[in-house]
């Protein structure tokens, strides 16, 4: 064995704590994993890979937690042009200031700008895969390949021609048109948006379906995120959002949700039947106060509940860090039970589970050989995190964003000792700075309430 | 004026964005702050105190918000040894767990150890007083003192020989002479600590508060933190926690009463009309599933109230960046309002409102001329901070403990560019490291359970 010759690769990680998210939950100590190409060639100890192979680069991640990248089920990553922009306001005034912003700054141009400043920020962050809804899905998945990101995304099925000056047919048009060129990308995962039962009707909404059905893609819209959505379904169609998707059609295994924080418990077995996923985002939710989901009962029907950090203007970052322990600490405050939300339960959530909502279980989500290489290296051993009796823990409650040191996506190395290799960062925030500054003086003239009673409107 | 000799100073901070949290939230922009030894020589603009000031040291805070350290109104330093070993347990079995450990790794040496990381944790997060109930308190004071950190501690009254061995009587002793030894420290500032109502008897409590009065210093205890302990008090006495708190003339401005979830609106009144501030520490009674304390009535109520971030055994990290989030995700969440919490409210909570529950509100908790040098560099403009259209919301929603650079107590740099300049950090670390592989071994031994059984339990 000694003298055989070892097989070339282009990286190996050596020496990590490996937390492989595997259906086993397999962690391997002083672990190593070899990576060729965009995959994961081999797991195991750091001596046995060595022995094995000869690698380009290696990359010592001593006192490093080695796991999968985390998996964003939604977000909407152009609203981070106004990133607390408008703060401690119920729903609607909140949106109506908002609004003034979006419709007049939001264009292909400053997506393109925000897209980047949110896709490093998740990367920043550990973030490998997010699923965004914005307008201008092009300029988003450019964005993403830019930064070397993983992006579920597509077009946004909207009744009104918002943002994007778009009616439904011009857009049913390119959502068709952005499937077909994404169907095998490497990076982006071709998706169908409709934004919600309230924004979208009955027709739009089934040609989405049917669309989404058509191209095997994913279907994701908002669900049941407030009261009033719920009740003014009920008095339009005469049932809940839930139900009337699934009058639709439109409740399938491709299915992601975002929200669901009004449901009852028939509602949670018939999303656990269809095999819906559900993206959980506590901080938006409570943020906007409007609810909070209840995520444990939702797990206990059997439903797949994902993590999201929404948009940064309800949540205002980008952290599924936060996101991980308030899922888990909302949980056990809201069913009064300690018990709940085990820390494995919240790491799976915001990886191997976050992966099977996408449809990407088989590429990513776990450190698995012949998937792909998504993969973070966490510091440990800093004040905020010593002692550590348990790494999943530490990742739930006492690491955070700060702690990722190295990410690799598609085996790319994006973020190297905290810095990124693929886009210029200072570019991209200076841009989003200059933008932000518009923004201020925009919202700070006098005729901006005139401006709100004349723009656009959703219907919400 | 040009030709005037300059005043020497030890340091100027120059160019940075001063948020003040004095009475009107004053803030300046390209602001400086003039330090001589430990206290505030000026604040104003940067070209103006150039140009009257000779400082040894100057710090440039470009891009970055210079603002008063946090007050962390609640915490257990010495827990940090434990951080994370018990997770997902119902309290009672959590407690068990726990106890098993402190029982056996509780002394002044460990407990030194821990301290030291604890504050050495909270100056890495801005904090730069901290209000810590933990036993072997000279051991305590004395880690404060090197890490230069303002600490309020004192003896923890509590009926049964805990960690520290020791009988009521003995640590009454030992409480006077650490009042009067800490009476005039310019770090440590001395508390009368009884741990609960149902820990110490009545008559214990009484001595305490009257000892707090003879020496006009802090009395603080945990109160009404979860049903079962306002259950059992009304069975004993025939009242709530507060109510008999009250009774025994405990209830004074010198009050602190760490979490207070289950009160109501008469007991909120009575908080006030006393002049008692609360410790709400949102994390530890939501992991506990305790409950969530209603902050914004007790606002409404006048109560001042504070932020704690608990020991890091039922919180796990002591960062109150964390904790000033929640604590207003929380509040607008259980009262169903979006608007409640304002950023502004967040931070006052976290600087003046904490000095105010210490007493300190003529020394610290503010930038202004004549109070301590208590204060941090937070870096703006990053990935996960741009834009930033408002300090306050970025404070509470974007940024977060490692954003902190630079940090100076009492006038000393303890942190430069996010240095510890007081104390070997490594050193320390790899201490409570080691203890913590002791105890992870010693937890795991089988015989675990029978020890449990035979370890001096406390009343809960």
């Amino acid at each position: 064995m000694e003298n055989e010759p070892k097989i070339p690769i282009n990286i190996l990680i050596t020496h990590g704590f490996l937390i492989s998210m595997d259906a086993g939950l397999s962690i391997i100590q002083d672990g190593a994993i070899a990576i060729e190409g965009s995959r994961i060639a081999a797991i195991g100890t750091t001596s046995t890979l060595e022995s094995q192979y000869q690698p380009q680069q290696i990359i010592d991640a001593s006192g490093m937690f080695v796991m999968p990248g985390l998996i964003n089920t939604h977000t909407h990553s152009g609203d981070i042009l106004f990133r607390g922009l408008v703060e401690d306001l119920p729903l609607e005034s909140w949106l109506e200031q908002l609004w003034v912003a979006e419709n007049h700054f939001i264009n292909a141009e400053s997506v393109g700008w925000g897209a980047r400043l949110a896709y490093i920020e998740m990367v920043r962050s550990g973030i490998t895969t997010a699923l965004d809804m914005f307008w201008f899905p092009y300029e988003l998945a450019q964005a993403a390949k830019e930064v070397g990101f993983h992006l579920a995304t597509g077009f946004v099925f909207f009744d009104s021609p918002i943002a994007d000056g778009m009616l439904p047919k011009e857009r049913y048009r390119l959502a068709r048109q952005f499937l077909t060129q994404y169907a095998c990308d490497e990076l982006i995962i071709p998706a169908v948006q409709p934004h919600s039962v309230y924004t979208v009707s009955t027709e739009n909404l089934k040609q989405a379906s049917k669309l989404a059905q058509e191209f095997g893609t994913l279907f994701v819209t908002h669900a049941s995120e407030t009261l009033t959505e719920v009740r003014n379904c009920r008095r339009d169609y005469g049932c809940t959002p839930i139900q009337y998707l699934d009058r639709l059609g439109a409740l399938t295994p491709r299915t992601v949700l975002a929200h669901c924080v009004h449901l009852d418990s028939d509602e949670f077995d018939l999303l656990s039947q269809r095999g819906v996923s559900v993206a959980n985002c506590p901080v938006s939710n409570m943020k906007l106060a409007s609810g909070i989901a209840n995520v444990s009962q939702m797990l206990l029907s059997g439903v797949n509940v994902t993590l999201g950090t929404d948009g940064p203007v309800s949540g205002n970052d980008l952290n599924l860090w936060y996101t991980m322990r308030l899922a888990a600490l909302v949980q056990k405050t809201v069913n009064h039970d300690a018990s709940l939300m085990s820390t494995k339960q919240v790491v799976s959530m915001a990886t191997r589970e976050g992966a099977k909502a996408l449809g990407i279980s088989a590429k990513t989500g776990s450190l698995e050989v012949g998937k792909q290489a998504d993969i973070i290296l966490v510091q440990t051993g800093r004040a905020h995190s010593t002692p550590s009796f348990d790494p999943y823990s530490s990742i739930v409650y006492s690491l955070g964003r700060e702690d990722v040191e190295t990410v690799l996506i598609n085996g790319r190395l994006v973020m190297y000792n905290r810095n990124l290799l693929t886009i210029n960062e200072t570019e991209v925030i200076e841009a989003v700075r200059q933008l932000g500054i518009q923004i201020a003086i925009y919202v700070s003239q006098p005729n901006q309430a005139e401006k709100s009673q004349t723009g656009i409107r959703r219907k919400e």
